[in-house]
């Protein structure tokens, strides 16, 4: 069982590893909020302090043979930047379809990268498989004591950086970073809370405790991909009912949300996962009110390619961007019409689509599609009722 | 003419108002690159330095009637805060079409935002009139001392920060900012180069250096919206005659790089004029061996919607997505034969449209765009190359 004192060995041994990471305020989420920025951790995000302390405990035996690892993120570049540090050997398996820039970044921090066709599940049994034919030490990315202890650290930092701290929100995928950070902090100063934060289409640790065993989804879905576990470990799942006080759930929308407010007010960047916690705070599911409250961002590692969609679902969502498309009459002038009550409303035209062949469009009708920078929700609900008052039908998107 | 004791007098008054920002190493730009993040200064750029020390400095009968400036950027949300903060009234001409987010972030400052149809230099003309008409005082956005001294701070807190600091890298728009920067750096330790950079787009102070005078430029044009200004004052002209070691420009597509660079590895967001340095050093138009470089990031104000143009631009020049169009003979199984040969190179295809009918396309003959996550410049050309040995023509885009 996992103890306060492995965490605390684990902290010793992470000095001139992982970086103390900075504590900050974040006034425009509240009063009382703070932000534990793993996302500046090396790698991108905390998954370094387990893997580390995972490798550094192996015995000169399994250090001959070398580590492997199922994953196709943070969990990987942690595995392979510790291994390559220490001087052994690291084997990641990975579905062949992972992201270009991951597979990069693992191999840049000195692993083999084995790409296995299908899905996660395939590249799991291949590393399985390479386990029993080469002798590698499996790191497993969350049930396993010396991982979570590693994570634990986090713990310790946040209660040095900020002795009064009340309550502490963490991410749950797995549940390694939760279990880790709640025992040091439940043993260090039992009064603070911990409170877990899942993405709603993967909340298997949320099920677990509901049915008070380990509980496997059929199907996981969001964004937040570093959260995305299908089922918590056991010894997990005991630590998060020891430890954890409650458990809530966040939508994608909301993660998205949280993305962009980081970026526009604190300046910094967060993978889905990392930005739950905040997405907690900012949709009311976490009470702030006279709290002091640190929101453990836990990592940063987001694709870029797809950051461009995150930015664009966040906008829509408070408000500040909306697309419409209203069904005009296929004649000079009307869609000059159609733009003017829209320019009268004070929203800035970001994008036209003007399509005349839409099957479910009547011949002498034609589509408009408009993509438009708004000032918040009312806004968008104005320029609605406005456009519908002059006669325009419009199709939801 | 400025002084270090007008900049240590600023730093005095600065205490408790702005924020000392952290000073962090940039291994990926460099072993011996740090960067200075004013993008997590209040108001998320450095502007809020001289707006404040421009403003306790005005006497009791000119804060009596309150201030005016003329900005739709980071100077009018400096000023609204920092009259704010002293209790004067403020108020903000900006041109009619400016941003909705930057309207909203001024007012909720504090300010009195005065829109005026038209350019930037109409809602200058208004400002000028109500100085006139109401006796309001105005501040410009760099040339005056008191602006130049606030500035001036973060030269001493980098000197503070990291004394062995060998040069400084800092962005140049009107000047106000490195003028300051320079007068406190070179008045403390002469030895330290201070090198400006500028948009290319926007090279004012760039070509007014080689005329030898403040030169107006026709016109200017750069994402780098915080940096784009005509014409350099005669006051931050001459102080960078006197302590400015040499002016560098950057092009767009370099900024935009930074800007992704900043975000991947430094998890920070930087607005194009704050990416300026990182971009000068990333494409080596500064040479950081064996000294240590400090880029000055001065703002995080980047526009979200432009955001995501801003990372497909930078993606696409670090070879990581690419554009590629092909004309294929319009029947069946010609674009499945196109994207065999796509997928067979290693790329991810992200997007495809396919289209029949471009004006100027064979009638027989259609087009399709293809957009490609790529691993680097190298692979583009590639994916090129193998297209047009099986015969493919492609047209660039």
């Amino acid at each position: 069982m996992l103890t306060l004192d492995m965490i605390k060995d684990a902290q010793e041994a992470l000095k001139g590893v992982a970086r103390v990471t900075p504590l900050t305020p974040a006034k425009s989420l509240g009063r009382n909020v703070y932000i534990k920025s793993e996302n500046l951790q090396l790698t991108g995000a905390f998954k370094l302090r387990g893997a580390y302390n995972k490798i550094r405990s192996l015995s000169p035996e399994e250090r001959e043979r070398g580590v492997i690892a199922c994953s196709a993120g943070n969990h990987a570049q942690g595995i392979a930047l510790s291994a390559t540090r220490l001087g052994i050997k690291s084997v990641i398996c990975m579905p062949a379809a992972a992201p270009i820039s991951k597979i990069e970044a693992t191999k840049n921090y000195g692993a083999e990268v084995v790409l296995v066709p299908g899905v996660y599940d395939d590249a799991a049994a291949e590393a399985e498989r390479l386990v029993r034919e080469k002798g590698y030490t499996f790191a497993h990315p969350f049930n396993d004591e010396y991982v979570m202890a590693g994570q634990g650290t986090i713990g310790l930092e946040i209660l040095e950086q900020l002795p009064e701290v009340d309550q502490v929100v963490v991410p749950i995928g797995g549940g390694g970073l939760i279990s880790g950070v709640a025992c040091a902090i439940k043993s260090v100063k039992p009064s603070c809370r911990v409170i877990g934060v899942q993405a709603a289409g993967a909340a298997s640790m949320y099920a677990s405790r509901k049915e008070g065993h380990p509980v496997k989804l059929p199907e996981v879905s969001t964004i937040a991909d570093g959260i995305a576990v299908k089922m918590p470990g056991d010894k997990t799942f005991e630590l998060c009912e020891k430890y954890v006080d409650e458990i809530v759930t966040v939508k994608d929308d909301e993660i998205a949300t949280a993305i962009l407010k980081l970026m526009e007010d604190q300046k910094t960047v967060a993978e889905g996962a990392g930005a739950t916690p905040v997405a907690a705070v900012m949709f009311g599911k976490v009470d702030v009110t006279d709290k002091k409250t640190v929101c453990l961002v836990s990592g940063g590692n987001v694709d870029t390619t797809m950051l461009s969609r995150i930015i664009a679902r966040g906008l829509s969502k408070s408000g500040r961007m909306t697309r419409i498309c209203a069904r005009v009459v296929d004649k000079p002038g009307s869609l000059v019409q159609l733009l003017k009550i829209v320019a009268g409303t004070g929203a800035n035209i970001l994008d036209i689509t003007h399509e005349r062949e839409e099957r479910h469009t009547d011949i002498g009708h034609c589509l408009v599609h408009v993509t438009l920078e708004t000032r918040n929700a009312q806004h968008v609900d104005d320029i609605d009722m406005e456009l519908r008052a002059h006669g325009y039908e419009l199709l939801h998107e």
